[in-house]
């Protein structure tokens, strides 16, 4: 057995079932090694964003990692961005890339660069196995680390002459390491804020908090302390909808996030860090939270945070509550294509168990608030502000929740980096909606601008237009395999969207707005 | 004046007129200052990767180098790859490279990254300015170190206060540092070995020896010694057509190259580097070059390699010779889409001082014979083996080169990866004839697969098959802006092109082959 049988079987052992590859020469031996090893789901992405950007969305939803395969350095370059939104969704991810032989590497052949290097920003373990014997256990060790609290990239450079050297061992899983508990004081510390009671009074969850026990038992605590419950600004995955706790994020926009976070006395981390702004501001402040809140660390995002929410729930001895009444779900949006209307109509439509993925950025923002009375749902957020994460991010979602549908919520200038995700949707047949918004600008940027105090004139102006010439995005979605439409009224939206549910397989709505 | 307009007059002083810009909102200062300070054409691109792959091909056609704007971290890392191509071409490229405010840093916002670390592997300079007041002067220092020979990236990271604060300071141009001369033992080695005469004696050439003056003096040396000339196997760019010396690569497939190379006894090299294999593979050799041969350092690729070649001429007392008669053009290709009836089309109705953008990969390999005895034309390689970096390659050289046609060799998979390029080239109605060879595959891994010994089954097949579904490559070019046909005829191709030649703007043609 050579080091890439050896590869794909310690892999399979370890409970890695889908591999997203974009493979070059170095891997053909992997690639060959998948005909003899049954078992493993290979999903072809075009470029390398998108296959680290899916692994990101499989991983979140499957709760397990996927496999990404890539093609030396600049192969591993190009799928940075989506790994560092990945890093900082804490998601497992196990990459393999591929690399010059051992013996090879010294002569510095044109395609050779710092792989390791490249690596070490966005993975929390990087190993290069220099033998064939030392894959499968190298493998397995990836695995682990990957799936180590909260979560982490975990890189494995494989040289060539490692993966087709005879001498492969299969490597048995390795035991999944223990998440830390949090220590008592750390309880009691939490406890001792939230019997103050009131608003003042801040839980802030991250990381599992927000999946559907977390947000459970932040309820009870709610229910009997008075406190308020946010979410961060950006979230791997949180359980929504009818019956499930409704709660806001941490607002982006610095100055609505202020406004939001004021009044803050006590702020009680439950896996989630202190609120800092995306970016620093002329004048304006670094966090959202006042100077004079004190902070205390419920849970860290590597320890037990649903078993420190019990320990707290117990010490503050919360009763059991009945699930929330989210209200009435909207209807669906009339006329212009307003945000409200869009988010009504996106509330109004979506199906049981949906997924969505959104990367809505600039008009996105009133989504959140339209769909918490809709049927149960995951939210998915591009975490790390690195753009292009949300057409990727569906198409893995797609393949790590089988069965439920993916609305995928994509501003136009964000798809642009991306939209090779498109075919990959096409050829793997996923029951994928994607909601294009398409302003024609990176309005984000117009925001920013005014923020950072800049007053644009034309030559700005004209690096924030991304409308000459406009994209045909329904034109460019059936390029790539996408049956896809456009509208620009919210009845239209409705009907797409409502035709796209009924559907399978991937189809694209762009809106005009 | 602020840091940024600091740098936009810095930059311009020190001769950086043009910018390929993927700004986000740490550059909007920059982009601020761009209304204010007259004199920078900023070249949009809607992904990084186009963005560093113009400014590759703008450099080298121009000889001065762009600069890029890029957005943090990840915004860096879009742009790596194409940024590792141009490191392989020592291309002068200046990236300015907007992040965080030096005091927000510490804070770990989301899209903090570790930038500098990122920009190492691909640049020879590397510096984060803190303060405004040295904004300036590292941008003019960036610039020198870009253009220092053979040249190189230069990475300048901008934190968005620098940017801001007021003190900045406009640094004037600093002089080119002067490329040192090679040693008398080195042109005495050289000449030497070519007293010996013969076609044993092969002399490579690299760099700017495959300029016009370049190749002027090979072929003087050629004619008085009865030596080889050989171009590397990727080059930046080479001066071809009628009356210029029609020089072979080294090929890329290793078998071809070994034959190629045989009986190589004395190997001179002038701005090359001895030819290694792109990969290993099992039981074949790592450099074409025979055993026995003897290596001579003519001039390394820092070093200043036309004079070099002038010193050698007198050496060998190589008498002025007539221009070399590179045979008749070939005649437009008839019936199926070979690659011999295409390149012959390519050759027969390339228009005076074309520049050919190639990343033809597997199909192309023959377009280099049919074109030596056409007009003049520069021809450009992708040279580091990162593949997606010949459209955006072809979008810098025209801005680059005013008034030349571009004519972009271009592969269906590699085509992927950057086609974003083709919004650019219609924004700003370049002159470039895409003609898109698309076989639905992979080829060049069906290749590799075999080379590596590896027998591929269902499974492999399918990863290299990226026909389904097909791309529609009209539909899409359309879609961003860009007029397109399709062919599957050597008639239907020679008259797609002479249209599209005939025509201003760029224009895509399909050839399925």
């Amino acid at each position: 057995m050579n080091g890439a049988e050896s590869l794909v079987h310690s892999l399979l052992k370890s409970g890695v079932t889908t591999c997203f590859s974009n493979p070059g020469t170095s891997e053909m031996h992997f690639v060959a090694a998948l005909d003899r090893v049954p078992g493993m789901h290979c999903v072809l992405g075009l470029f390398e964003g998108v296959v680290t950007g899916a692994a990101d969305g499989y991983a979140r939803m499957a709760g397990k990692p996927a496999a990404t395969l890539l093609h030396c350095g600049p192969g591993l370059a190009n799928g940075l961005a989506n790994l560092h939104n990945a890093r900082r969704a804490a998601t497992p991810i196990v990459n393999i890339v591929g690399d010059q032989a051992t013996y090879h590497r010294p002569l510095d052949s044109p395609l050779t660069a710092d792989t390791e290097g490249f690596a070490r920003g966005v993975s929390g373990w990087v190993r290069t196995s220099m033998h064939a014997h030392s894959v499968g256990a190298d493998a397995a060790a990836a695995v682990q680390a990957s799936m180590t609290a909260p979560g982490q990239v975990a890189t494995l450079i494989l040289p060539s002459d490692a993966s087709w050297d005879e001498g492969g061992i299969v490597a048995e899983a390795l035991p999944r390491l223990t998440t830390p508990s949090v220590s008592p004081n750390q309880i009691d510390e939490a406890a001792d804020a939230l019997r103050r009671g009131g608003a003042g009074i801040v839980l802030l969850l991250g990381g599992i908090a927000l999946h559907e026990e977390g947000l459970e038992l932040a309820h009870r605590i709610q229910a009997a302390t008075g406190c308020r419950v946010v979410a961060q600004g950006s979230n791997a995955r949180m359980a929504r909808g009818h019956g499930r706790l409704a709660i806001e994020r941490v607002p982006y926009v610095v100055d609505q996030a202020v406004k939001a976070m004021a009044g803050t006395q006590h702020l009680i981390l439950a896996g989630s860090r202190k609120p800092v702004t995306f970016f620093a501001y002329p004048n304006k402040p670094q966090t959202s939270i006042p100077d004079d809140a004190q902070i205390h660390v419920l849970a860290r995002p590597e320890q037990d945070i649903v078993e420190a929410l019990h320990r707290l729930v117990e010490a503050l001895h919360c009763p059991k509550v009945a699930a929330p009444n989210n209200g009435f779900r909207p209807e669906i949006g009339r006329g212009a294509l307003t945000p409200e209307a869009v988010a009504a109509t996106v509330g109004a439509l979506m199906p049981d168990n949906a997924v969505i993925a959104d990367e809505s950025v600039s008009f996105g923002r009133g989504f959140f608030a339209n769909t918490k009375a809709g049927p149960h749902h995951d939210w998915l957020n591009v975490t790390g502000g690195a753009i292009g994460g949300g057409m990727p991010m569906a198409t893995g979602a797609a393949l790590g929740a089988p069965g439920r549908r993916v609305i995928n919520l994509q501003a136009d200038g964000s798809a642009m980096y991306t939209m090779q995700a498109l075919w990959t949707q096409a050829r793997e047949k996923l029951d994928i909606t994607t909601v294009l918004l398409s302003n024609r600008k990176y309005q984000i940027l117009l925001g920013e601008l005014a923020n950072v105090g800049a007053n644009p004139g034309r030559t700005a102006l004209d690096m924030m237009d991304i409308g000459n010439p406009d994209i045909q995005w329904p034109n460019l979605a059936n390029s790539l395999g996408v049956e896809a439409a456009r509208t620009d009224t919210a009845e239209g939206f409705a009907d797409l969207l409502a035709h796209s549910l009924k559907r399978s397989g991937p189809f694209l709505i762009e809106l005009l707005i």
